[in-house]
């Protein structure tokens, strides 16, 4: 599928989508929308990904395409009026358009009507099937290993850290399947479930089930953590994630440095081994587990550093540890 | 309010939102509906109620009244046909109907259109408000101190525990409010927001909010727990209730002698005092905790061993324990 990316003055620094989406894809990207930016490529603001693409100022300049993603999501998660043409475009020009807002386009009557009217769909991500059900408590029974990242705290890297685990698997020939649980993840795959959006008492149900479909695909699943079980906050869409899909394995990603809790200043982070016993401790009565690895996200530090860092993440866990942006997750994946 | 409670041939033995009105709640119940129980009256069935309240065929039958309420939850939580005339009735009569149904009275076109030629509310009582938010991890600072009820499973007795709880404090002379978090709590309370319904992202936050709106009008907040930290399925919404009203104090409710997880018979519950550390050490990083309290459900045990049962169960945990159904639950509001 031919995709373009619309990530207006926000590529590449604040689109996180828009970057996964070019990084992990299989799609085949065709161009960014960023009207600050039209007229350089891709390639001028990330070096591991292919120059050619080119960076446009809107939908109208884009080479064609089936797909228009929205790969940036500010604040709140709005749908912001600037981007309308664009959609509109995407839309007469006969593409889907698939969005991870809060803000529905499905919701929207100008775009519903357009779409039905070119006979193009509107994909909203970040909204769930409407038959979820309480899980079954299966998940240990499936044929596949499950490998499922958690974090000392939100935004430490579990979604990168997953799709380079998948990465690594493959490479070392296991069958091995990534599980998205989030807006990017769904937007990266094609499928998932955006596990923050399921009503708490579908949420263990909704995990089970992304392990139940993708386990008939592959015998290793690599499930994208959420969230992390000490924070104030969304400590219940980690807790489903946990009890749901019932892992054989962790990975715990962490921040190096970072002692607080993002965005909760109060909320002091333990040491990262008390998180990972804490999450040991609290899979063992539903389906015990084991601590199979640990990533750190060095991406602020110098590789004297970074490397220090790692060593003394790895001392702490007892278990082999990656920065997967800088190295191969392959001493991790080595441990199945 | 004068109210009517719809039971139909489940009064009292599988009417526990019924049950939980006539028993706990501050309006004047007026009649029980339950048709092949029609000519007695609920003293006959229940023996700690008002004696005199006539228990009669249908809404026709009853005296006058300002509100319906659906006194049962079938499985499923469906809505029955045959209630039909009795929910057209209390409307013609001027009645509000409220409803814990998962089958909302609001999205029926028949008793929406119906209410609106009378005058009358609809409230579906599971369904949450709309403008739900994250949590923001301020419930240690509120002006109230707050009890949080946890199990060791779901259907332990969480929600009696709760309002024994609030009744031996205001016997104390503490100035004590309920929070309710279930359907059945809020029918009682005639407010509150359905945890097990929202959005796992804002879970915590609903929890919040529902304790720091108590904790303006009440220096204690005894706050109705739900399922378990240790429930393959429903453990994302103990986490939120856990994480979200940072309770200054718990009380583990267990059910004497269940070992497996009700409905979920191959997970085994560890051992009351296990499962009570997993709360604390789960509550420990956001907000730590203590046990104020155990309380057992004895139900199905006759005197003696009930009391041994007791015992038991107050040896292994080290604090007060009680069964608030056979017994005052003072000793643990002694503890405050």
């Amino acid at each position: 599928m031919r995709v373009a990316i619309l990530a207006h003055e926000q590529f590449p620094g604040r689109a996180k989508t828009a970057v996964g989406v070019l990084r992990y894809g299989t799609d085949d990207v065709v161009a960014v929308l960023d009207r600050e930016r039209a007229g350089t490529a891709v390639g001028d603001h990330l070096d591991d990904i292919d120059a050619e693409i080119p960076v446009v100022a809107s939908a109208a300049d884009a080479p064609d395409f089936d797909a228009l993603y929205i790969g940036i999501a500010p604040i709140g998660g709005g749908f912001d009026a600037s981007w309308r043409p664009d959609v509109r475009t995407a839309i007469e020009r006969g593409a889907d358009v698939v969005s991870g807002l809060h803000y529905f386009l499905s919701d929207d009557q100008e775009f519903t009507s357009l779409a039905d009217e070119y006979g193009v769909e509107l994909r909203d991500v970040r909204q769930p099937p409407a038959d979820l059900t309480v899980a079954d408590g299966i998940a240990r029974d499936l044929d596949a290993e499950i490998v499922l990242t958690v974090g000392t705290d939100c935004s430490t890297g579990k979604m990168t850290t997953t799709l380079e685990l998948v990465e690594a698997a493959r490479e070392a020939g296991l069958d091995a399947g990534f599980v998205p649980t989030g807006q990017t993840g769904i937007m990266i795959a094609g499928d998932g479930i955006p596990i923050d959006r399921t009503i708490s008492d579908f949420t263990a149900g909704a995990a089970e089930r992304l392990v139940a479909t993708a386990a008939e695909d592959h015998d290793y699943l690599f499930v994208e953590g959420q969230g992390s079980i000490l924070h104030p906050a969304y400590s219940p869409v980690t807790c489903g994630l946990l009890h749901g899909t019932q892992p054989d394995w962790l990975v715990l990603c962490h921040e190096a440095g970072r002692k607080r809790v993002h965005g909760y200043e109060d909320f002091a982070i333990p040491e990262p081994s008390a998180v990972a016993d804490q999450y040991l401790s609290l899979a063992e009565p539903v389906a015990p587990t084991t601590l199979l690895g640990g990533a750190l996200n060095t991406s602020h530090l110098d590789g004297g550093a970074a490397e220090t860092a790692i060593d003394d993440y790895a001392d702490e866990l007892g278990v082999p540890v990656v920065d997967p942006v800088r190295q191969s997750a392959a001493p991790i994946v080595e441990q199945l």
